[in-house]
Parts: C-alpha cells; sequence; structure tokens
C-alpha cells in the first residue's frame, strides 16, 4: 500500500452544463470519493466547471500540480460539447491524437452495431498524445490516463466500471476508517460532549450529523480515523459518555 | 428583474468533511443551481471544500470577488466542527459577534423545548459582525448574509426554505429557457446533426443526454439559451432534422 505516513490526496474536477444548470442530480462525488478512500487516498477538493475548454484547463492544471492525484468525471462522448480530452490536451500542452488501442477497441465494440464505427464514436478514441487507456467493459469507450489525470465518463455506471478496472492499482496510504454511533439526541444536546470526546482522542474527526424522523430528533455521530483501533476505541468512549448522558447508543448508527 | 444584457452569476462552495468522504450525496448543488436560475441568476462554478478554516476562507475570497454573488451550504449548525461562520468573519476580516435578533428568533424557538437555549443553540446565533440574518420559518436558526456571501444550512430542506426566503429578491437577468426533444437514436449516430443545428442558431448551446432504457438506446437533447423563442424556434428545427433523419422526435424529451 506504499508510504503509510505520507497522506494521499486526490482532486475530482466534474465537466458538465448539465450539473451546474441543475438538471442533472451529481452521483460522482460520492462514488469517486468512497471509492478513493478504499484506496487509501483521500478527496480533498472537487470542482464542478462548465464544459468550457480555458475553465476545464485552468482548473485541470491547477488540482494535478496541488494533488497526488486529479480525476476527471464528464465531457468524453461521442457529442459536439464533449470537450474534456482536447481541454486536457491543451492543459498539458500536447496535441490530440487517435489512439491505436482505443480506435481497436471501438471497431471491435461497433463491429455489426447499427451505424457502425462513424465518426462521431471515433471521437471517443482521441486522447492526449502520451496517455494510457483504462479499461470500459460497460460500453466500449474507454477512459484515459495522462500522467497523474484520470479521465473518467460522466453516466455514473460507466465511471463506476472504470473505477473498478483501476481498483488496486494506484499507490495510497492507510484508508480512513469510520465508525458510526447514533442516538435520539438533538446535536445540540451533546455538542459539549462530543468536542470533549474529540479532544481526547488525538487523530480522530467526529462528525455529527442530524436527523429528524418518526416524529423525533436524532443524531448519527462518524468517528474517522486512519487507525482503525483508534476510531473504535473512540466510539466505545463516546457511546459512554452518550449513555452517561442518558441517552441510549447504537452501534452503527440510526 | 435589473440589467438585462448583462449576464449575472453565482458561485457556490459546499463546505463538509462528509461530502467529500462519501458519506453524505450532495443535494445542494442541484437546489441551489435551479433556484438561481429561476432568478436570472447562472451558477458558474461550484467547489466542495473540507470542514477547514483555511480552505473555506480561500475559496470565499476568491469567489465572493469573481462572481455577483456567492453561497455557501454546510458548516452553521451547534457542533463543533460547525465552522463557516468563523471562517468567513475571518475572510472578511472582521470578528463574529452573537446577533442580537438571532439570538432573539433562537430565544423564541427554544422556549419550552427540552434543554431550551443552551451554548451550543447559542452558536447558531453567531455571524460575522456586519451581517444580515436569512430567515428560516422550518428550524429556527437562521442563514446569514455578508456583503454578496448567502451562508445557507448543509441540511437540503433547510436550505430549501433560506432560499424561499430569497426568491425574488436578489438581483438578476433573464433566466435561461431550457427546452427538451428527445429520440430513440443513440447520441453518437446524431452527433453531426447536433452539432449542425447549433452551429445554424447562434446563442443556444444544445446539451446531448443519453440513457440505455427498456432496452434501446436513446437519448433527450437540452436546447438552453436566454432567449426562449429563440430556444423553442431551435427545439422545432432540431425535431424537424430528427424526423428528417429517420428518429421520431418526443416533445420534451422521452
Amino acid at each position: 500500500m506504499g508510504d503509510q505516513t505520507k497522506t494521499w490526496t486526490a482532486a475530482l474536477v466534474v465537466i458538465g452544463d448539465e450539473i451546474l444548470s441543475g438538471r442533472t442530480q451529481d452521483k460522482n462525488v460520492a462514488q469517486v470519493a468512497t471509492w478513493l478512500n478504499d484506496q487509501g487516498i483521500r478527496l480533498a477538493e472537487v470542482r464542478i466547471v462548465p464544459d468550457d475548454l480555458a475553465r476545464i484547463g485552468e482548473a485541470v492544471n491547477l488540482l494535478r500540480a496541488a494533488h497526488d492525484y486529479l480525476f476527471t468525471t464528464g465531457g468524453i462522448g461521442p457529442t459536439h460539447d464533449d470537450i474534456t480530452v482536447d481541454a486536457i490536451a491543451a492543459a498539458f500542452g500536447v496535441p490530440v491524437i487517435v489512439h491505436p488501442d482505443a480506435r481497436a477497441i471501438l471497431e471491435a465494440y461497433y463491429r455489426g452495431r447499427p451505424g457502425g464505427l462513424n465518426a462521431a464514436r471515433l471521437r471517443m478514441a482521441r486522447t492526449p498524445e502520451g496517455a494510457e487507456l483504462i479499461p470500459n467493459p460497460y460500453s466500449g469507450a474507454p477512459g484515459v490516463r495522462m500522467d497523474n489525470v484520470y479521465i473518467l465518463a460522466g453516466v455514473p455506471n460507466i465511471a463506476a466500471n472504470m473505477l473498478e478496472a483501476l481498483t488496486g492499482k494506484l499507490e495510497g496510504g492507510r484508508p480512513v476508517v469510520s465508525v458510526t454511533v447514533g442516538a435520539r439526541a438533538a446535536e445540540s444536546e451533546v455538542a459539549d460532549l462530543l468536542r470533549e470526546t474529540e479532544a481526547a482522542h488525538p487523530g480522530v474527526a467526529i462528525g455529527s450529523y442530524p436527523f429528524f424522523r418518526d416524529g423525533g430528533h436524532g443524531s448519527n455521530f462518524v468517528i474517522r480515523s486512519e487507525d482503525g483501533e483508534l476510531a473504535r476505541a473512540t466510539c466505545d468512549d463516546l457511546a459512554l459518555r452518550l449513555r452517561e448522558a442518558g441517552y441510549e447508543p447504537v452501534d452503527g448508527g440510526i
């Protein structure tokens, strides 16, 4: 799993007018975040930018330098508004090429399908010069890796397949362990208790997530740490403090 | 509706470790985007940042200068990880105060409720000095406006109530009109047709959103423009071109 003392970080650029217009609900932030955590890499920052060459390029160049990894989702389909590859090639200062392996994949995928490998579909074989492919068993057209930038599809289940293909292949550190305990307490009733518990256990972060359900207030408390034993010990301590304060702790959350 | 020639823009900063860890699926981007569009304001950029004073402050100072409006969601509850007000006060270089009106609202809201207005709940009356309140009829604790920065709750239905309270109060331009037409066409079969239609109608943007459903491929095409008549005329033209190419256009999308 690589260097255990370093914190590995990634950023994500979500590309698409449809997200910024509210038409489409993004689902890639959560799935990329969850997958990265399993790889021992922390998602440190997300930007959502429009289908605009300059805005994509600016975000990509800034974030690929600031983090170990940069992921992008969206804008790699066959239509005129799919400009992610062009933007990233320009950001790297390299030309766009038709990648021979991608072309072969698409030729095989579209052989016998209506329309065949037309010009629009061939757009999906374009990569920045020097890039590698990320397999897409779901729908042929591959993702693209360029240096530390991983270019994924915007359609969530295609992006999920590309992540699956990358599982275990990126160097990372220790995954962050999350442990949850819930209680039928409004978070404002236990705020001091939470702060004190966090302060008593250096190396953990405790998040508080309130809800209103079945006619009553409650909260889930998420203890996160790179040290799994520490997270669990803190959770036990928090459960004890909740019980002493008159709230029944619910292991795993409510 | 203000200046009709200017494009009014906003940015959104989503604040919260729970979004970046993948624990919580964000819903505020889509609802803020949709609401802004109705106000004639375009959401131009989103950043998702962790619960970190410096990272919040950096994003806020950059984006409040770059756009007419900046919205934030998250981090204004009663617990130790709710630091948005502190971060934004620091970004503006002003102290945090207990806002007298916010205190009065919370005193009234918690009168007779278990625990009353304890120290944790009183945290929710804190604002940067010089701020105004955004009413929250849903759960008492108000949002905060500081100059062109609108600080909203992270819980989506509370944020929705704060947006409701702001409806019609922000200066904007013409809302962007969206018109949709669908067809049982893979987008890669009609990519040329889309590009040509967009080129024939300056002032519109056409987005293409493919799907696979009921055993077949299809796409929805969204025509967006600040000129509603132009958007509808372009939609009619696109429907005609789809029909000529052998695809039955479906008004309003599939």
